[in-house]
């Protein structure tokens, strides 16, 4: 922890007291709204910058986060899981200040400022078993892209058709890691990781129907899965499986 | 694999080079419109031509592939799971192509084209345990006779007035595949496993309330069947059951 | 509450204090032996004298709790859920106590004392879907017979041979009461529900495998069965279920 | 089966032909309406006349079964699970045919033609833990009423204040049987179990929020009373339970 | 139901009494041998004889069965389930009785009499994904022998190495019915069923750990293939997989 | 229980008859409504007021209940789970009677009559996971408050940037007994619960999708804590939480 | 953090170096046994000692633990889940060291030195339902002593027998705090929960069979309570809720 | 695939025959033992050699898997799941053939031949929660190790005593990849994912009792961690974390 061993050096050094320092600590990492904590100190500590998980906040709460982070001086910001009502909100609010804002309406997420260029090792591939399973893709997409990759879709290759999986195998192939987002049985995340060398991240949809159990089937089957080299995400979580994907295509 | 066969005599044969061989396994097999990649290898692998399902397709996407369909000389499509608001859409759409569509409410299903004679062996016998399950099995009806079977239906036959059953006797015995849709706690599938020597497919329903859980309670039913030759599909899933039933009385 | 006010009018009249009234109270409805309050109350209470469930209780505190009953009179004490080895120690602290000890090794149930002559308004079936259920029917059968019923056996009249259970209708409509049990999938409970007129007590069990799920599949089967007069026990409760069908033969 | 061996008889002593003799059969014991094969048996083999369970069938499936059975001389039917919507165009239907309906809204069912007046052995206690349980309940208490049961009503007197129990001990101990209606944790099935020496029916309810999963913490709970002399129906299953004690209330 | 016509008949020309006529009814169709009721009737009404599920049962409970059915003329038994120390007695037994018994340690399977000859319309392919689930596949193997019909292996060919399923397509697309078995994600059903046009019958095994669930993973996503004509028996179900493909594999 | 005694006495004393003390301990100790059984015993029970739990009442029956505790001398009745749209008529019906009405939209709570000043011995600190959890942490705060509690929000301090909630350990510490709020994966109350030396009762609310499966997720990460001194409550349960936190934040 | 403070005051001091600062708080706070980090912090942190969780250990961890603990002058230890085989190797372990060792075989629990004298604010009461319960209800007790408080056992109080809970409320309502311990369906909880206005912790077992599965059904009962002032601990979680209602006990 | 297209090449050369072509390919990819299809191209398609998986395999289908590996010339071969008794049986025949064995108890796994030297990018840091967790922490790093890659172990460091894992921030900061591994709530893969910026992979245990439900709670905690960056395998899967990490930690 090296700002703690940087404060602590000022304080021997007699530069800061010892409560200033404990204050210190506390006001410049995060700033409280009182309905939120806001981590000014995450793309120093994680590498990225702060996301907000647009569900179960109001437009309010998001503008007044989003504001926040500006100030601090963070340029570009991901918003999530954000329906398209309070993305009008949203970005009424955030043009109004002078800032740019892009919403994807199926991806259901929005970037407020700039959106870095492509600067990771290699690509991400993006599979879908079926056409109903883009949402989440697409929110792997766009996270992806927010993140500064190149992404490359492989939509609609499901198992029952293996040859449409196998028509793509050179993209496949050709990716640093794969996203596999499949509802139903979610068989295409065992299928994939025999076939590539890279890791793969599965997410199971909720997609389907009955025994399906809104994506439960998918879940165990891909955590079950007998390729080695497949590791899984919660149900619908394209974005946590980019923001992974994104972690190991920048490693050097 | 008789065409990969093929197309390697041909490259053997210096008609074609290596990298158009590939090219063509590629192109032939299935057509990329984005969103879907269209089977158009179906009819020759599995028997029988492409079915769409409707559920999580908006009705562009379906009236993409059915024209991507028709466009590749496919004459008669099934699309099952699809809402009285896509049929209106897809019916303006295809009618305005020149192609027929019948579209079945109960079913909640359409047929773009032709539905042909019935070709199979014998009879499938769809019977229900009450009126809720209607809907599930004329999803099955739909599918079969779309699949070229002579159906007969016996609905309401629940156990809980048996004699109703043992009262169709003679119609069920006749049959070559028995469906039995149920929801509740699912009896239906075991009885009727007793009685019959031909397979029975049973498909357990969302019917009920309570502990049924959906269909979880008549899905487990049907699993754990002491009858013999009773096998079970996904809960509501009355087209794959039908799919399966109809593989069966094609037999030769 | 007769005793209440009887205890309150002694009061009332000055025959015992009010603090010998609350001591009475408490002394004479249990006996505390620290790991047991042995309820004397039970037989006026319930109608039954106290029955002892001898999973998760030593051999020594059974007979404890046997040595109390005993002590304050009760005469004849069911013992259930007990194993062969506890029932060898058990039975010889009775014998040499001076007790009979009656123990039944398929019921895995003994009984101190006498069983009393059936004194029910008439029969109670028993039947089981499948040979493997007969312990469970067994525990049933001991209980009713100690509770003072007659009862008659059906076994093995699963519905995957309907016409087993068609060939003992006669025995099954004379009863006053049906006890169902079934592993599996349950199925029993619905299809007698709906032939007889008199209440069906269904007792699920454990029999089966993989997605029988220890007896789940027919607890839910069960609970969702569509003939109406079905109540429902705990897997593999035999007891249980004849303790209720013996309040229902001995209403007048 | 009596009516077999008289159909039999009639046979061999040349009164009817063996093929008119199983025409008969089937004929006489259901109507076919093809979406539901009404039940005119039933009241001989079960003792009650058929019920109609509303949900998932149409009105005018409905008003077809009530014409079907009243056509065939039924005078009195139990219409439950009939939501407002459709008792409205029920109730219409049946008023034009000269018949008479009551609908009760919180029982959300309805009669068409008489209620019976009471004839049972006793009183049926409905006991409910909480005011939310009371639509249950009422469902209970209509059917109980409909099968001609006297019933007493002890609303809200759950185990977090069981003085509100035991204050009404002496109309609980009065009843021939207890229905026992509870959400959340339905403890009062093992408290009301433990206090009477009749049988007690538990129906589990819907009631409550969050771990209480739609009333499965309440039937696990009820499954496995400590109290003996419980069994359960399915959650929220008011007329089952009332169908059952009406049983129990009729013995003789 | 012919015989029931045929003995109407014959009371109609007085040739038997009505009470003898129901007597012989239920004489002739199976033995009641107090903890089992033998189905004689089998093998008219489903086209094959008994088969004895082992589990459960006791060794001498299963010789009294097989007792009774040789007695009743059935040459060729098959007991499932039956592990080797049963079998042992079992085999002591049926020999000393002068039958032939043969015993499959892997199946956990047993056949009394003579093992017809393969008279089905062609070939059942059974397909393991793993080593560990030949235990359930040589169940299926020895149930479909004994029933009449020629079987090709196909072990250890899951979809992480899917190159060892392509491999043998030949051998699959030759098949009349292909049973799949797999533990783990079970996702082979889901790739074998996009391959062929026959019926594919997916069995579920509890091979894995953690989260398979015993079993409940492969199920699940075999009841949510995206492949149509499949469906599903339970868990480690080998017999009824083989059952089932037996009677499709005899249409004619 | 004096009150008991205190009855006893008097009927001892001939101040009384014995039927008439039956009744008064009726009587006194609730209100029967009919649909409702008012606890005015509570009080002096329990130590607080009677609470009245909105969900699944009509605002008919709450306010009858609360006109019923205001008859009987209740000054302050808290009212949970009330929607706003009750709240209106509540509120309507309540100051027209001339009490005050305080509501919380937040909270989903409202108040008649005052709030207690605090007089516990500490503060109860109410952490949060993250925003989404407010609603249910406002509705623990309400009732805290109720109750007579001094309470410090820390909201929106998760484990995935465990600095925020190192940043108010002060706050934490100072407290004598923590509720944490969290969804998801409800790591925090581990946390806190290592932290502090103080009680800590967890909520785990529905806030997540997919695996969190509505709560269940947190539930179970709560219930299986690491750390000694952390109890759990019902998912979303706020009220329970700060009830219980209130009796230890008053004990003396 | 006092520590914090008083290191980094050194550190401005000039009396320690930066670097020795961070090592000091690390070398201090636990001590790392390569299998264990054992936290000698832990009595100033949470104000008790640290307690080994004997499951999952073997003797010789558990021994390595306890000598570290010894070394940085702990007094006394608990180790809980201690099997006795485990028992017996750490007894001659310890005591070869000149400890004393208390072990206890139905609590499974055993402490190296001594156990302190009661210094609580009054009693913890702890109610088992049954008497299968106890061996849990010995853990809480045990423990509870260990943590210095006075403990009153009220065993087989289950609800089935209400008077034998209602016989022993004054010494119920004379506990701070009581500990509820029940398996089956719970209900003991709910009843304890309405009678005292102390908080209740409990604590459900996995005692009972089938529907029990395990300890979920008196959980899901005890989350679900309807009683006010209940939180609850994990299944057979006796030390859990010991370790809390020792907390509240303590409280000043 | 360049080598279907090499043999393609050299069919249209002429050099190969077409129905040599395919039956190369048949020939080339995997060995067919009957009982397993080894794997002889999966260095090739998946970077690393064969892994045998022994649960459920005999010791002599081990052995023969390793004889056919080492005949087509891989030279070391990791078995995982292998227990001490299977172990024992696998090293004399390893032996016998000349090949090295080397086996690690606590691991229960084994590697034939020469394990690589470290050859990844950075190191993979191994943290449990618990002592417990160290088996499935063993599995990880052996594998790890097998797969070339340096590991650091943090053990023992769970949430309950946060200060340990912050005791050791420097080498989990310094780590490519982190494994987490633990059992109960699994709240410490929150936690690591919140302070590190490279990829966490998850891996719950079934390390608990009650409601840990054998790993499910840690499963479901892990998938719904707040933190970005998690992904996580199956429970207990120490194997798969650490291939996926090995692939990450490979990278270039």
């Amino acid at each position: 922890m090296d700002r703690i061993e940087k404060i602590i050096s000022e304080v021997r050094d007699g530069k800061i007291s010892t409560e200033d320092a404990a204050e210190m600590l506390r006001n410049e990492s995060f700033a409280d709204l009182g309905y939120a904590k806001v981590d000014l100190d995450r793309r120093r500590r994680r590498g990225v910058s702060e996301v907000i998980y647009g569900a179960g906040k109001t437009a309010d709460q998001i503008c007044g986060i989003v504001d926040s982070l500006i100030e601090h001086g963070q340029r570009s910001i991901l918003i999530t899981r954000l329906d398209e009502e309070k993305a009008e909100i949203v970005r009424a609010k955030i043009i109004s200040g002078g800032e740019t804002f892009l919403y994807d309406t199926t991806a259901a997420a929005g970037v407020v400022g700039t959106v870095k260029e492509p600067d990771g090792i290699g690509r991400i591939a993006v599979v879908t078993a079926g056409t109903s399973d883009i949402p989440v893709a697409e929110e792997a997409v766009f996270t992806a892209e927010f993140l500064g990759n190149e992404v490359v879709r492989i939509y609609d290759a499901g198992v029952a058709g293996i040859h449409r999986l196998l028509g793509n195998l050179d993209e496949l192939m050709s990716a640093q890691v794969v996203i596999v987002i499949a509802g139903m049985e979610g068989a295409l995340a065992s299928v994939v990781g025999g076939l590539v060398s890279v890791p793969v991240i599965a997410v199971p949809t909720s997609v389907g129907y009955g025994a399906s159990f809104e994506g439960l089937s998918a879940l165990l089957s891909m955590l079950n899965s007998c390729a080695s080299g497949v590791s899984v995400v919660n149900i619908d979580n394209g974005y946590g499986a980019a923001y992974q994907a994104s972690q190991i295509n920048h490693r050097y």
